[in-house]
């Protein structure tokens, strides 16, 4: 993985002086291309051992560039409002938008790699973080992202030279830390994780760049000329950035899917129904406010059919709990901001911090459902949408939060019928559009959409609980249920528990 | 201020059960039109005695409105990301935007009252954040927002009651804790804080609503009908919300200003500028690395002419500072979610936190500038904006900011000679557009508004520099310089200081 990088690179001065004025020029004018034609943004990592110039790296594609379209994120001990949010969530918010240029000083990779060095993560785990940071680039790529990840080598010798020659120096002294030194003794480890780490995220749509630290002149030519070809090429090529996806699934052969299995005759009379709610209110607020949810997020997905009653389902949860506890985000069109970054980014966004509950009126799912069926986003697009939704929703619950999704499903005469009362009522908020009415022309791409959803995202940790919400009573009944069973599951509180507390 | 509070004021079961059906349609009527055609956000404050029904009152305006378009934001103590920027931070981040409803469950003025409570702030320093809150809301009102503020108010026997209830009842008795009876010790206190705090705020654009609340049916009521109210009259108000400014300032008689003072002449031989770049370059370098710098952020403020020099003065500086530490904000058009938010918000976003660099490629004062000059916004909206520079800046340094501000001049003869000489240069970022030369007729009035914007927001603690920019050596040597300077006077560190580090 290294040997290259250890081959005594180096480029003289006169070279040096002839080459960086026609790098540095070619750089700008295809950084002004990119700035005006580029629908996509520029990832950099910049990692590797101390000392072989990662700093200086940075600060000098700054003198190359034009620096008012580059951002360096730095990132040390995560903030608060960082700790209390799953892992990602840092890197999701620093991400550059299209048509700008990220330099990630430390990335998702740092924790990994420190964490393995200091025996806090075995091997096994170790690569279940790679695969998934595999997943999360591949995403980023198929996006549009252009990723380039660079790895500063030294030898042991070399390392303690530039430690050394850093030191004497006083304009880099600052540089060398006591850490710097520590770390000199860890060389070996760091090379072993290091380069197991690499060897495993070393993808095809992701390549590691390693580069030889020792000589200034030839990492700096080195690196500029790599970012300069990646940006043209990347600019020139007007292909689909997605790997290849196997075609839609065939529906099945007979009628039979998971909705059709749906029992939509269920029902609850007034009196039960006014019982049962008033007994999984009040638990869902005892569960809200019991010590151990302080660990934990509540993120809960509702998604349903038009007047298949959300916005009523919703009420009857946020009736139990604290205002100033949750957070209700409607999915709209994605703003400006959020067209500028991959899909997920604005879901990310609202994702709450431990102790605290959000509830989406539709959702993520809406690529594999509204996107595909109206045709908004490629075949490639939504097919992908699968995986990384099962990715997204993985990365938040391994960090403690607690996911629950919602289908409410009306049969067609109910749904005409509640149609038909909206157009009666004198609420403004319940006009029927156009628009109800020709989605539900579409029902038939509807249904099979949403079974594929689910054949395809119900997982074990995140299963969807498909709703019969021809009667309202009955779905709010269940849907308030759920959201106590998997909140209990994920507290380790029965009923019981909860009373003694 | 709190007599009509104290009345006992009631409202029997009855009449709340017929009176409730009619305000909630209403109420989800006009939220709907302001969902629709609302180009202002309604800003909701929730405050008052503990036990008054703050808590209860948010959940029944969630209950009686469309709970997606509300957002609550309880504030508690800041996280660490906020401890670390200038004190409004945290509440402008929280700000509604157009078309929503944000309710603030403590604001901007629950550390004030505490404070004064504890007796950690004067009377004279109090009526200074008072005075400081109302030039905020005066802002906010001008931009559109409507501000509701809202006080609950309970008699000291009054708050007795409520508590032994709310604490009786085992479905509220959560909410009632040590700290509740603690501050009924503080209610003298509490009662003369806030009446002061009320009578100071208390203006025409954003007045206190008192609200009794002993009784539930009372208190939900009168807040429902009061917002109701509010916005319906706020829709139907096709008038400028903006209060009356004064005509512009009338031009001196004679042609000397701030601009024509400047001698253009002034410039730096090569050998010179080489050293005392280097010199300057040095000595920032070291300051921003200063233990003391990190409980202070700096804030660069750059603009000028085109063609004067901005982006090579602002590259000298970056090659001072680590990329790691510092972040360039180019000001272009606003966003979608930037438009939907009063005028400084897209400033307040990328204010740095302690021990951090930002540097604004044209600024805020774009709008006193270009906006002004191009007819982009009302007259009254740029006549205000002087004001609410000098209080946005104001609110930045008093929490340890460091503003710099610096205007760069050039002749017309000399940037003509730019003009021409990028139209030969190859880079094509150098491109010189029709808008350049366009701008170029209109210099008489940017003229103008530069000697009027150096006169009116040239404080003693951000004053403006005005740089002779005809050399580029003299200007970025001057510009080095004066930050170096601010930063000094700042950290009270000499250079003989500096050294012995």
């Amino acid at each position: 993985m290294f040997e290259s990088a250890e081959l005594g690179h180096k480029i003289d001065k006169e070279t040096f002086r002839t080459e960086v004025p026609k790098l540095r020029s070619a750089l700008l004018d295809t950084q002004f291309d990119f700035l005006q034609k580029g629908k996509f943004p520029v990832v950099i990592l910049i990692s590797g051992v101390d000392g072989a110039g990662k700093g200086e790296t940075i600060n000098v594609l700054y003198e190359w560039m034009d620096p008012r379209y580059l951002s360096t994120l730095a990132f040390s001990a995560p903030t608060d409002e960082e700790r209390e949010r799953p892992y990602m969530w840092r890197y999701w918010r620093a991400l550059p938008p299209k048509s700008r240029i990220g330099i990630f000083a430390g990335s998702w990779y740092s924790n990994p790699i420190a964490e393995r060095i200091l025996g806090r993560l075995g091997k096994g785990e170790l690569d279940q973080r790679m695969d998934q940071i595999n997943r999360f680039e591949a995403m980023l790529v198929n996006e549009g992202a252009l990723v380039l990840k660079f790895w500063f080598h030294l030898s042991k010798d070399g390392q303690r030279q530039r430690l050394k020659a850093l030191e004497k120096d006083p304009r880099t002294s600052w540089r060398v830390t006591k850490e710097s030194w520590a770390r000199l003794k860890t060389y070996g480890k760091l090379q072993e994780a290091a380069g197991h780490v690499l060897r495993m995220t070393n993808t095809p749509w992701a390549p590691w760049i390693v580069v030889e630290g020792t000589d200034d002149h030839y990492r700096s030519l080195t690196v500029g000329r790599i970012i300069l070809d990646a940006l043209k090429s990347r600019l020139a090529d007007t292909r689909d950035q997605n790997y290849p996806v196997a075609p839609p699934l065939v529906r099945k052969a007979d009628a039979l899917d998971v909705l059709t299995a749906l029992d939509l005759t269920q029902a609850l009379a007034k009196k039960t129904y006014e019982k049962d709610l008033a007994k999984w209110q009040g638990r869902l607020s005892e569960l809200v406010r019991h010590p151990d949810f302080r660990k934990h997020s509540l993120i809960l997905a509702f998604e349903g059919s038009d007047a298949a009653g959300k916005g009523g389902s919703i009420r009857r949860v946020t009736a139990a709990i604290d205002a100033r506890q949750y957070q209700i985000i409607p999915v709209a069109a994605p703003t400006e901001e959020e067209r500028a970054q991959p899909y997920l980014w604005r879901f990310w966004r609202h994702i709450p911090r431990v102790g605290r509950v959000a509830i989406f009126d539709r959702t993520w799912y809406g690529r594999v459902l509204v996107e595909r069926v109206e045709g908004f986003c490629a075949e490639a697009d939504w097919l992908r949408a699968y995986t990384e939704i099962n990715d997204f929703e993985h990365e938040l619950q391994k960090d403690g939060a607690i996911v629950v999704k919602f289908w409410l499903q009306i049969s067609a005469d109910e749904q005409l019928k509640r149609f038909k009362e909206r157009e009666k009522i004198a609420f403004k908020r319940f006009k029927i559009t156009e628009e109800d009415w020709r989605n539900r022309k579409k029902s038939r791409a509807y249904h099979a959409a949403v079974c594929d959803m689910v054949d395809r995202t119900s997982t074990t940790t995140a299963p969807w609980t498909l709703v019969e919400a021809n009667d309202k009573n009955f779905a709010r009944v269940k849907i308030l249920r759920t959201i106590c069973e998997r909140l209990e599951e994920a507290l380790g509180t029965g009923k019981s528990q909860l009373k003694e507390k």
